[in-house]
């Protein structure tokens, strides 16, 4: 499929959807993709189920605190030099880039990169959503190898990493991403075609794209897109989508720690009834009322304009504003014990068990 | 020269003095280093002026807070695994390795790396002493790019760094480090054997081990240690040695925070009439006593033993020690403008203008 221009609103708008709150505002990163497009780059998201297994795929993301992207601009070029860092490492060119998330700005990386390159960008991602730590893949939970790593800044400067533990990557590359000012540029878990088949969430640049396009055109097509939302989602891999709270941002609590966006936030009803409590890092990790869990991760929490459906990611999030909250339930894939253990409440330090939405 | 088992202990012990309080203990480096040797390994010793002017030349050496090193034991490998690193991204291997600093353990880690690589070890180094941090080297005052460096830890990662800005180099690293647990050993300011000889500061190595043997042989050939150095510091590029301050320490306030070890260090005269307080980033940095500057960087302030003139290191300092301070001045090369501007008294922090002993 050759990416139209008209396609990058709709799938920034996705993207952002299942960000879950995170994943960096993709307003920057479809701006400079619209802009490769109208220079007259060619940008193709390829099938994985039609790639050749010998080819090596390597995915590029950025990676910090979305806090911080909104005032750190990208040059576009970061993400190359951590590719080509890779490329060094393992002395061969990639054939193909591919997202490790598919929530947020890093559903445009890869086509930014791609564009640049004239590569194309395998339709597919390690998440399914977006997470905020790097061994959170589902490539890793089927034994994917994190390094090399290859890492950038807008200043230049290039580090990699290599490490057989894909923690300790995430551990070492943080520690750069903070060095370099809270944000960076990567390329890591270099793999085969063969490897993309067996291990990623597939079609999930598509299906970021259909999302956004319920959500833009849903006013226009004289359509809710909230029902649009619940009724389009249990048609895909993604099981159930459901508005579990609705109200008003009375509160939000956030800081830059570690190189994350930590933080809560406290919507209540309309009526004052209730209050719901969403806990993030970078990304939504549990939405609480009183005792209850209405959900937690690895489901997807979005916080959606009340209005136009528009996904508030958590840097932009602010008093008074009207919000839905809908939660997503995600692939079987993402949902094994292995899975949970990589991306469920335990690895976020959270006491709950997993149940989902579904 | 061909470095004897013998050797070792007075290297380690001038080594330990050059540290200026910091540069880690040398004690476990030593030990590798006899233990190399009696496994009947070489360790070549080269004056700088003979090497060949194109032979690759990588410095090797570890970094981080001296109080970790003590419970963070190395395999000997790491230094290895860096160097490694940087000849990968150079496609060259090392025609010989270097101390970036002769004091502290520095002075140990390129010989027992020059033991395991059969290469030999240039006498001469980028820092006359020791200095906390990476860029502060008559290498990059002089020009010499520090990186591609490469680090590594304990556990087997490895880290590169590529930067044109040797600050910015210092500032990744330690992150790094950080990450991998408060120490690492690292390779960088790869070099030609020309540009050590018009950088380096010359004969280092030979200085530490003629250093440790005045005071490890003093006693024994009933001269006192104290007049011995500074006897025989003026003979050397070194251009004073003095007995600053004697007393007893009295108080010792040191934290481990960003990688280094801070803190100060108060020593009270015997008759109780004054008190001197050196602080130190690492190394000692100034000594005061009231308003009074007895010493400042980058001339060494070493505390040592009353009675036996061993060197005391930061991480080892506790109540009650009898101790004598004594300063060196550093050769010229380490006093010009530009060498003041990379580790004179504003490089760390500190009001003062600098005063040289001499």
């Amino acid at each position: 499929m050759k990416l139209k221009i008209e396609d990058v609103d709709n799938l920034c708008t996705g993207a952002s959807f299942l960000g879950a709150g995170g994943g960096g505002d993709p307003y920057i990163g479809g701006l400079m993709v619209k802009q490769a497009l109208a220079d007259g780059a060619r940008i193709d998201i390829v099938d994985p189920d039609i790639i050749d297994d010998d080819s090596l795929i390597i995915p590029t993301a950025m990676m910090g605190a979305p806090t911080v992207l909104l005032e750190k601009i990208p040059s576009g070029e970061e993400a190359i030099r951590a590719l080509r860092a890779v490329e060094t490492q393992l002395g061969r060119t990639a054939d193909a880039t591919m997202p490790t998330e598919v929530g947020g700005i890093n559903s445009t990386i890869p086509l930014f990169v791609a564009a640049k390159l004239g590569i194309p960008v395998v339709d597919a991602d390690g998440q399914g959503r977006a997470f905020p730590e790097l061994q959170m893949e589902t490539f890793a939970i089927n034994g994917i190898k994190g390094t090399p790593l290859g890492i950038s800044d807008e200043k230049g400067d290039v580090a990699t990493v290599l490490t057989g533990d894909n923690h300790r990557m995430e551990k070492i590359a943080r520690g750069i991403t903070i060095r370099f000012g809270g944000t960076a540029y990567f390329a890591n878990y270099p793999m085969s075609g063969a490897d993309v088949k067996r291990t990623a969430v597939k079609h999930t640049l598509s299906l970021a794209r259909s999302i956004g396009e319920i959500i833009l055109m849903s006013r226009q097509r004289k359509m809710d897109p909230f029902e649009e939302l619940e009724t389009f989602l249990p048609t895909t891999s993604y099981s159930v989508a459901r508005r579990i709270f609705e109200g008003k941002v009375v509160d939000v609590d956030r800081k830059t720690e570690g190189g994350f966006t930590l933080g809560n936030v406290t919507i209540r009803q309309h009526d004052r009834r209730s209050d719901c409590i969403i806990s993030f890092q970078n990304e939504n990790l549990v939405a609480r009322s009183g005792e209850a869990v209405l959900a937690i991760v690895p489901d997807i929490i979005a916080v959606l304009d009340a209005e136009t459906a528009l996904p508030i990611t958590n840097e932009t999030l602010r008093y008074g504003q009207r919000v839905i909250v809908m939660a997503v339930g995600v692939p079987e894939v993402m949902r094994t014990p292995d899975a949970l253990q990589q991306f469920g409440p335990s690895a976020f330090g959270l006491p709950d068990v997993f149940v989902p939405l579904s």
